[in-house]
């Protein structure tokens, strides 16, 4: 195990993950900025990662706070279509913390990096009294334009990519029986650990001229539906079909043992950074056809409602600022 | 006073301080990415400035965390001869924070970004512990290139734009007296507060085809110098000439107090974000004469060694991660 007694320490251990070139920069890090070589618009997203705020050192193991942090980060790219190129990273080191963190959660971050080929591009180093992570990502537009969340119209069809209610039943159930959980509900606390990046799915839906718009659920269908709806031209509301026989089992099993409704639970959802966006009917079909796990979860209407399975929804989600 | 009472009661007070669109964002805030406009290389960074950390809230006021977060992003970008073009903000809001911290914060960050012609493109709010400002910030090369901290040889000149040594004592009185100390060493204490930018000084060294390297002075004399010989070719050296009679009066008098060496003391310094480069010997006459407040403060030398007036130094500067 290296000694982490200095910045120079970190430096060197983060240059032992992550290689310092590629295509992407002409200055990698070292410097007072790396040097992004692009000749093409960049899309470029930022998001916090707090200990005891995002995540629990109690069941998020350091390879799983390392996976998640540039995850959610990445996920952002895949919603505008994008291919992610490079990040910056910012850490908060609190002086407690023992070094035996950094290698597994490198070594996770560098893997899903190498993975989908992003740069890791300068960034900063700071004591501090929590673990945090700071992530700046940027992304190309591979599939030749960006997905913004607007531009949807009454008779759109809306779309899901990946599950809703997942991440929640696992961060539900880890916050009340912490590792313990997994033994009841592994998908949905793997799905709120671990969240599948859909980058390839995103740039086939900035190929297709049939998608109007696309987002990825960070804060759940009830909190980012408004939002996906609100940079639409006009009064528009939508109605969601969410059946509870197509939920997944552990949302329906954790719902049954809280004596709650599956389906809200479900459209409360959060962190579960499936793909959700717009498109039209007619090219619906053939989207769908083209993209195995593409599904369809309701349409865009011309007024300022939304229907949750016929009725009315209008409790808002979970919002970190609520006092 | 706005009431801040939600996240979107937050997004609606920036969006009072800040424009959300200009010639260098295609797509501003409120998507999942902001879409830049580049058609050359972008130079890219990341700080990390937070609450006990990098500022304490006792003697920093609202406006001067505002501006200072802000400004050692953009001190980065200058410190590449670079032209900032806009940034990403990170918050983290403690829940006890009162509201009329953020229009004087904003106020003064708006103010520093307009200034530069800074866009604000997209970020993240969080809850957490300490107040916290992660700024991501990026620029173009507006001088033809940029400026890395390399290339120097033996016989270069040693260039500094700006003071070494006054941010510290600011600090350090600061840290004592808090408020207190500005009767004192006021400039010291308004150079720790306020630093101020040198973009249009490091624009013009990126243009002069003398000067081989250039940054900035963030973290001290003693501990960058060191880095910026680091990435010369080769073992190379300095000689330094700081003499006591060019350190700024309230310097000499702090160290007076402190019964200090007022040399190492400016020597350490620190958070100066003063311009420090080098330069060809011949070119760095033309260099001086068309950039006011530009001067020489030694040579590149042939060994490993770094002489302050003729003393080899050794000690290094200050370490956040030092156990």
């Amino acid at each position: 195990m290296t000694k982490l007694n200095s910045e120079q320490d970190f430096l060197t251990l983060i240059d032992e993950y992550f290689p310092s070139e590629n295509g992407h920069v002409t200055l990698g890090r070292g410097d007072d900025c790396s040097i992004l070589r692009t000749d093409k618009d960049l899309c470029i997203s930022k998001d916090l990662f707090l200990e005891d705020v995002h995540f629990r050192r109690s069941y998020f193991s350091p390879a799983d706070i390392g996976y998640k942090s540039l995850a959610v980060n990445i996920s952002d790219i895949a919603a505008m279509g994008g291919q992610p190129c490079g990040f910056a990273l910012g850490l908060i080191i609190p002086p407690s913390l023992e070094n035996e963190f950094w290698e597994p959660f490198f070594e996770s971050m560098s893997a899903l990096a190498e993975q989908h080929g992003l740069i890791l591009a300068g960034g900063d180093l700071s004591g501090g009294q929590y673990l945090g992570v700071s992530v700046t990502v940027w992304g190309e537009a591979a599939g030749g334009r960006f997905l913004s969340r607007g531009n949807a119209q009454p008779g759109d069809v809306l779309f899901l990519h990946g599950p809703a209610g997942m991440a929640r039943t696992g961060l539900l159930s880890l916050e009340e029986s912490g590792v313990e959980s997994t033994k009841l509900y592994s998908e949905s606390v793997q799905a709120h650990l671990r969240p599948p990046m859909r980058v390839a799915v995103g740039i086939k839906l900035a190929q297709s001229p049939h998608v109007k718009g696309l987002m990825d659920l960070s804060d759940g269908l009830a909190r980012d539906l408004p939002r996906f709806l609100g940079c639409c031209d006009g009064d528009v509301g939508a109605e969601i079909s969410l059946p509870e026989s197509q939920l997944h089992e552990e949302i329906i099993r954790y719902a049954e043992n809280k004596a709650i409704s599956a389906v809200e639970h479900a459209f409360l959802g959060g962190e579960d950074y499936a793909l959700f966006g717009a498109a039209s009917a007619d090219g619906f079909v053939e989207l769908k056809a083209a993209i195995p796990g593409l599904h369809p979860i309701g349409t865009i209407t011309g007024d300022n409602k939304i229907l949750l399975n016929g009725k009315e929804y209008t409790a808002g989600g979970f919002d970190h600022f609520s006092k």
